[in-house]
């Protein structure tokens, strides 16, 4: 693992389920820990879109070359716009992890997903790439990877993370979707 | 000057002069370094409203206790709002910092004044409340200072200061406020 490597964090603005879209954020950092770019793209509230708008935000942005790993914040944003971990892998080559700091309730997703979506069997799919692995560094994570050994996901995490338990990319996307949004930041990740 | 010190940097949104409103952009960062908090408010394009919406942004926000240093990217924010340091140092007496890395033209901006608003004369006297200095740290700066002394502004913007010439706090306001409005940050300061 580099130590220069850049790393894009991304996050959902909040929104409301009146909303039709919501923004997200994408940090671009060098050793994980140094601010080089802020991208921002629009996704569909519980739409299917967020995998290709991810792709499209890597693909057009100028530190495209630069970056190495791709973090999100757990593995749906905007609601239920999940996020196709394996096709951003298949399509752009970047390796990819999720990392959220609460245990994904499976059961209860997929209780929501037939509940509300007549396509629950396709983004309950989509779910379910890739193995949730709780991992304990100075606090419990929960993290899939895709494209990237175990071994190379903990380090980038531990090289990415300065205090608490979320790494820099994902937690200064948190930190500028919230307080762009509210007027001022908030919140565990 | 405390390592820990936390500085709030400010930075406006790119907007066009048809807009009639842009947003800015805090950044609270402690040590000038470690990103804490994200704040947002909205100000006028041309207007007079910037040194009290900074004020009341400051006053109402979770993080007033800790923040002792307010940075600003220049002298003046969306178009001519012109900043009025010493009525924020005075209200909330917190020292600032205004920087850029070009040297004001004050024959322009008076130019500009007098060619755009009937209260000039006003814009004018608050754009000249302190001295402009022109400083050589690793690059050359130019700044003005309310309330703190030449040195402690020096060893402030010195302890912000990563890579480049601007310390973090404005440094990132710009990344965010470029990225959140353009899709993709850019730019110098």
């Amino acid at each position: 693992m580099k130590k220069e490597i850049r790393i894009i964090g991304i996050d959902d603005m909040p929104f409301s389920f009146k909303d039709k879209n919501t923004d997200i954020v994408g940090v671009v950092m060098r050793g994980g820990t140094y601010l080089e770019g802020v991208l921002k793209s629009e996704i569909t509230v519980d739409g299917m879109d967020s995998t290709d708008k991810i792709i499209k935000m890597l693909e057009k942005t100028k530190h495209r070359k630069q970056i190495k790993l791709i973090m999100i914040d757990g593995i749906a944003l905007g609601g239920f716009n999940v996020v196709d971990c394996e096709k951003i892998f298949n399509e752009i080559e970047l390796p990819i992890i999720t990392i959220t700091r609460n245990k994904p309730h499976m059961n209860k997703i997929k209780e929501a997903l037939k509940k509300h979506f007549e396509d629950w069997k396709e983004r309950w799919k989509i779910i379910n790439n890739g193995t949730t692995e709780e991992i304990e560094l100075r606090y419990k994570i929960y993290i899939k990877y895709f494209g990237i050994s175990r071994h190379e996901a903990i380090e980038s995490i531990k090289l990415a993370t300065i205090r608490g338990a979320i790494p820099e990319p994902i937690r200064i996307a948190h930190l500028i979707a919230t307080g762009i949004k509210k007027g001022e930041s908030r919140g565990r990740c």
